[in-house]
């Protein structure tokens, strides 16, 4: 009854592992038993065997009040939407279309039941916008906050599942829509929060920032990548969804590819509304970092074999940033005057 | 960015609902649009199409630090392990065989690397035991606490799946195991807590209750009855895990069968050690009590055809305890005297 040792000595703080690292720490060694689990630990979904020539996937992740969410600024309604057009994003990286969500919330007695409805208002029209099935989850009390955990679930073909480990050297390195955007809309409710604290007659200034805004408070699976994908019969090589920032997604597949990587400064897609954002904010702040290190925008990056140029390149909404290198040339970004840039991966954000 | 109106007026608290109820009207009007999605909220697991001839089963459950277990008693890698049992149990209820895991954890800074180390150590043995694959899952950090989310994925045929609402009139009521000892075993520890905070010095005395104590800090989900029951050719009309309490489950399994049943109270198995832990603790508390509305011993409640009677009554670990009536005789306990006690539902509890 006495509290516990590892509470108490010989502590490894979180912080001095990475999220990744941490998860690797913990899972080595689980060994798998059943021949129906393909794919376990270590990719943005699990993948399942199912029918021939289909394969489940399956995600879960978790959002925690005051660390993924400020509800200061988060309507629960956007919260909703998210949690499940993130959970859906998962299975958008493994090239699959989501079918089905489970929703765990542990909530405080802080919430009424009124608040609970706004938040289900947004889960129910994010699954109607996507053609995803509620089928469970629970509700538990918590002593503090929210934490509110989504599975999602979802089908693809064998031939067309698409992992972190293919891209091979010389392939083409894609992104669909822009980057940092997500970010700099963080940025901004982050700056309105302040002036708020301060001064609570204070009305914030919003409407000219609906796009990153909304980029941040309500982002969208790219499943019409995934279909448009489909359509012109292309497979990407590798793909993983935006959700750290470009540099930790493209070390990602690097490092599980065993390749390495060049992406140049002036292809990566920008919105001018992120760049506007930066300007406001400090003349220090670069719109290329939040595409690199912002994250939320939760586009898909995926690599493609030379041979499907031509039906990528034409893709509305899809960026060829750069190329596949060997391995041991790193992640590197190639400026406008043509000097390389190392990218390195950032700390425990979460 | 004024506090945000329904935290404010108009509101209901969640206490006004009970957790069922809640989540009915939170997912009420949800329609389901993939023809993969068999069953949604409502039963233990979720049911998918799979293969033919096969079904998948979901299942996703959180457990939250100060309300579903208290760190003052409950070692880490016990807790690890009880997450993981209890997800698996919702598979059994399906009568499915679990094949998958995926763990998210949201965890504050008060806990070390270590920690999670012991968390996972009990998540593997849980795992190994029962030949489940951990596929997935996340790390978040959180502002307080922690709180635990497994989703279990299984295997059921299809001709052998059980809900909740199969029971029809004359069908016999079975149980496994034992009922109260986990509920006895958080009394145990509940009331050592108590001795320990007037007085730090105290030692606890937990050694003569050995059975209880595990039987709440390390369940164990009955794959063995799923098993032995598909031994013996016989599939459930209905079936759901003990988690909230007997009364609780019989109610669940009685509405969505349209049925009423009764239950004899001196055929209810209970444990001595259970019994010893009442008389102990007041000479009010009865051991039936913590039967019906004990919760937590993990055990499988189901009903079968009077055909299978002569294939049940053998079985190692099922008591047959009643039988099910027509509709609206409501969930009885037959007392020794023969006298009818009405089971109603219990409050809100997690």
């Amino acid at each position: 009854m006495e509290e516990l040792e590892y509470m108490q000595e010989g502590r490894t703080e979180l912080e001095q592992l990475g999220e990744f690292a941490l998860i690797d720490r913990l899972t080595d060694g689980f060994d798998t038993k059943n021949d129906t689990t393909l794919r376990g630990v270590g990719d943005d979904c699990a993948v399942l065997a199912s029918a021939p020539g289909r394969l489940s996937l399956v995600t879960t992740q978790t959002m925690a009040e005051g660390i993924d969410f400020d509800m200061m600024y988060t309507p629960l309604k956007h919260l909703g939407y998210k949690a499940v057009a993130t959970a859906i994003s998962n299975i958008c990286a493994m090239n699959g279309t989501a079918q089905q969500v489970l929703v765990s919330v542990a909530v405080s007695n802080r919430y009424s039941v009124e608040a609970l409805e706004e938040l289900y208002a947004g889960i129910r029209l994010c699954c109607d916008r996507y053609d995803v099935d509620l089928v469970g989850g629970d509700i538990n009390s918590s002593r503090s906050g929210m934490v509110l955990t989504v599975t999602a679930l979802g089908s693809v073909a064998a031939d067309a599942v698409t992992y972190r480990n293919g891209a091979r050297q010389h392939d083409l390195v894609c992104v669909s829509g822009d980057l940092g955007s997500a970010y700099s809309g963080l940025l901004i409710l982050e700056r309105e929060k302040v002036t708020f604290q301060a001064n609570p007659e204070f009305q914030p200034d919003l409407d000219s920032f609906d796009y990153v805004l909304e980029r941040f408070l309500k982002p969208e699976p790219r499943a019409d990548i995934v279909a448009e994908l489909a359509k012109r019969g292309v497979v990407p090589t590798a793909m993983i969804d935006v959700s750290d920032g470009l540099a930790s997604e493209l070390l990602h597949v690097c490092k599980d590819s065993h390749c390495g990587c060049e992406v140049y400064e002036e292809r990566l897609p920008i919105d001018y509304q992120t760049t506007r954002v930066c300007s406001e904010m400090s003349k220090n702040m670069l719109p290329v970092s939040n595409a690199l290190n912002g994250g939320g925008d939760y586009e898909l990056l995926f690599t493609i074999g030379q041979g499907d140029y031509e039906k990528v390149k034409e893709m509305e909404g899809v960026t060829i940033i750069g190329h596949i290198t060997e391995e041991g040339t790193g992640v590197n970004m190639v400026t406008p005057q043509g000097s390389l840039i190392k990218l390195v991966a950032q700390g425990f954000r979460d």
